[in-house]
């Protein structure tokens, strides 16, 4: 049967690309021919200038985040392995027909690659589906990994609430057959807790839900299984949007007004993990359902678990959270930050048991969460635009020349540091102005500065500012990595304070 | 004059795609037709099967093969860093024309995305060209910065040599206006020599040569300036092939028996830095060119800084190395492995004076180097493979279990762990067998297990093993954090031989 539908599928899917290029050739042609009217040739070199650009919807990292990235990753890392994952990663295309078929109507939003002959590629568009498929080709029973990498959608960019066209994803599955009821799930709830208390993004609601419940909700409204995926996309709005707006759009889609107004009695319900568990409880018809019933204690296994961790505060039970994808099976969960409503959701994931069987035959469960990380770059980013604690070049001496022509005595001192496992770095120039390697080492907050002149080379000496309080001492000059050492020790004189010349 | 060269490049090679698309189509058409032949439709399951694999020419990284790649990176970024360089990141696509005219023939290895609409994009071919694009965007006059990144190329992959389509580099690189001659040069060369005596790759030799000393030679050998290019190509292959085939290709690319005889007195020279100078600048011919005369002083400066900065053991002076790209100005280099003939070069770079510019207008000369890492991936593989050094899993921990359920007292555990940032973890069957809870603890080289049984829970107690020595302690439940802390202390204790159970 899947197979069938597949083949229909792929079907549709050429017929769809082959006009598709049709279309654009078309196209193509015209824009030539029109061009050539308007005389817009390519260059000179205004055109080609104006064309030096990042990719619409990419961005480069500049060092000062990079250094926030960098932050960002150890913590999250540093979460992962706390909890026993491995570290894996996977190419950033795989086989088009790899991911075709698995992120429904969002499909249109891959990037594939140019046909130049040989395999058809894609670029990744989560690292789940690239997760299932490295499962089936290293043919793993079980594992439990994190992956960092960039992802790829052909989405409209909204760059100021951090929705880019290349970002990066930090997932955390685990997998594996015979395992206990909501206990992977507990594991992978404390994680998101974890590291959101610990990068400084304000107060978080991890909100839950259970996929067979509204598998329930939607069969006990009255609604044909065949609209379910139609009825989540709208009841997910329910965030952004007054209920009389989904109900329209329901009502456009084939809802009733009697359907609409019982899936409106279950969805408007959230409140504390187990106050709303009670109250369900007391429903005779949810409790009468085979699902329902299921998820109810799937519900009450989990709020157990959560209270023992210490993360049941930070969530809530919430019927109307429903997740875009179809490949959920079990508990459900996405986060929100509740201090800013600049960003959307950083954080969802769920149970999915089939997918990896998609590709390998074997059904191995799996549940997982993916960090979207690019929203926390921009908060962190204003956090610590300021701050002494952010150093993007971590130099700990600066090498500095009175006097002209002294490189090689430079080179020396500067080997000497090298040699010695301690960061330091000079000006490039022949013979740089002091005014010029003061502002250098004051600009990157680098604690120590060495001086050499000619009265230091002649006495043999060298002198060492330490620029957190401006003391400078003389030394011997065979005595250098002994005195820096010991500087180093001192954490007073490690943090500088930027462009306090 | 550039831009012109541009434009006609643009059209020729807009010209080749057009006729590419159309040969591909009519492919496409007759494959099509020969499948419906011989009745090769879609699937079923056996073909849909067939296709899960990694794309031709990428790797998955399974969790020892990161742990091994998580190891590298350190050594390296730690060395870019000791020399005060930043880090930055760019997208891994380009606008196609960003690419365009940079590689000479190699263009044709780049991977183009497919035009869904908007900008034409290209996969990265390597990280200079994003940097030189980079520098041009962000209007930055200088900058010393490091970049690891996978690039991506549609070659001939040879994965036991390390060539894979998609790879990584490590790229270190200075850029700025009014630098002392060679300084910066040296500073590149320290950083190949620190990398390379700190991966446990053997020996290498850094072969050094002078763009304008290849001007020179080939100027000499009365060969004309537009063969240059055709003739360092040829040139290059003296690392691998001998004088005759090498000088029969030049033969056959229109030099002179005379020429090629000429260029041979001069190629077949290498030697230890100072020795070959010393040789070199007794050759008036030579002294007498523009070029070689300005390329030698270069050098001259170049092996004093060496000799200072210790690296000078590690280089050869070898005029035979060409490199390929035709961007270079200045000093080039390339570093080989001495013990090894399994990889071919695994270090390269030079001076590039004029790419930045190609974006901005503005001149800013640059010099650096890239690190080609994978095929020291699979040194250290080979080499690490049964080393107890190299863990993929970092807990600590290990929460075991005997008797049946007992899940809520094994979280109470954990979480306890968990929150004073022990690294723990449990197996996450709900009664998980003795054995099996031994198999993990000892094939992850975990060093401690932590015992709940009845008797324990009864006695208000837990018992702690250490796997190093087996040792076992009973301890007070409340305890628990104390205890491992100061087991933690031990070194002794922390490292365990896998399956020595």
């Amino acid at each position: 049967m899947e197979d069938k539908k597949e083949e229909i599928q792929k079907e549709e899917e050429n017929q769809k690309k082959e006009e598709h290029q049709k279309n654009k050739e078309k196209k193509e042609k015209k824009e030539k021919k029109e061009k050539k009217n308007k005389g817009e040739k390519e260059g000179p070199k205004g055109d080609a200038k104006a064309k030096v650009k990042v990719v619409k919807g990419a961005r480069d990292f500049l060092p000062f985040q990079m250094a926030i990235r960098n932050k960002a990753f150890k913590i999250i890392t540093d979460v992962f392995k706390k909890h026993g994952a491995v570290e894996i990663d996977t190419p950033v295309f795989e086989l088009k027909e790899t991911l075709m078929g698995k992120y429904g109507e969002d499909s249109k939003l891959i990037y594939d690659l140019n046909d130049q002959g040989g395999e058809l590629l894609s670029l990744r568009y989560d690292l789940t589906v690239p997760f299932a498929r490295f499962m089936a080709v290293h043919n793993l029973p079980s594992i439990k990994r994190y992956h960092i990498g960039k992802v790829y959608r052909r989405d409209n960019p909204q760059m100021s609430r951090g929705r880019f066209r290349e970002f990066y994803q930090c997932d955390f599955d685990i997998a594996g057959n015979n395992y206990g009821k909501m206990i992977p799930e507990t594991d992978v709830i404390k994680v998101v807790v974890e590291i959101l208390t610990q990068l400084p993004v304000g107060g978080f609601n991890i909100k839950l839900n259970h996929r067979l419940l509204l598998d329930a909700i939607v069969n006990l409204s009255g609604i044909k299984d065949e609209l379910y995926r139609a009825v989540c996309s709208s009841v997910d709005k329910l965030d952004k949007e007054e209920w009389a707006t989904v109900k329209k759009e329901l009502l456009e889609k084939g809802i009733t007004e009697e359907q609409s107004e019982k899936l409106w009695n279950f969805v408007q319900l959230k409140d504390k993990p187990k106050v709303l568990l009670e109250k369900l409880k007391s429903n005779n018809e949810l409790l009468a359902n085979k699902k329902g019933k299921e998820a109810l204690e799937d519900m009450g296994i989990l709020f157990d678990y959560l209270e023992i961790t210490g993360t049941d505060k930070y969530c809530t039970f919430d019927l109307s959270l429903a997740r875009g994808l179809d490949y959920y099976t079990g508990l459900i969960y996405e986060t929100v930050l509740t201090d800013t409503d600049k960003v959307g959701s950083i954080s969802g994931g769920g149970r999915y048991d089939n997918l990896v069987g998609m590709f390998s035959g074997k059904q191995i469960p799996a549940v997982g969460v993916s960090i979207g990380i690019e929203r926390i770059f921009n908060i962190l980013e204003e956090k610590y635009k300021d701050s002494p604690d952010i150093r993007s070049v971590e130099t700990e001496v600066f090498v500095a020349v009175i006097g002209k022509n002294l490189t090689k005595e430079r080179f020396k001192v500067l080997n000497e540091l090298w040699d010695n496992g301690i960061k330091a770095e000079i000006l490039y120039n022949e013979n740089p102005r002091m005014d010029k390697q003061m502002d250098y080492a004051v600009n990157n907050k680098i604690p120590f500065m060495v001086f050499i002149g000619e009265n230091e080379l002649k006495e043999n000496k060298l002198k060492i500012k330490c620029m957190a309080n401006s003391t400078e001492i003389m030394i011997e000059r065979d005595k250098l990595i002994e005195e820096i050492n010991k500087l180093k020790e001192k954490p007073e004189l490690l943090k500088v304070e930027a462009k306090a010349k």
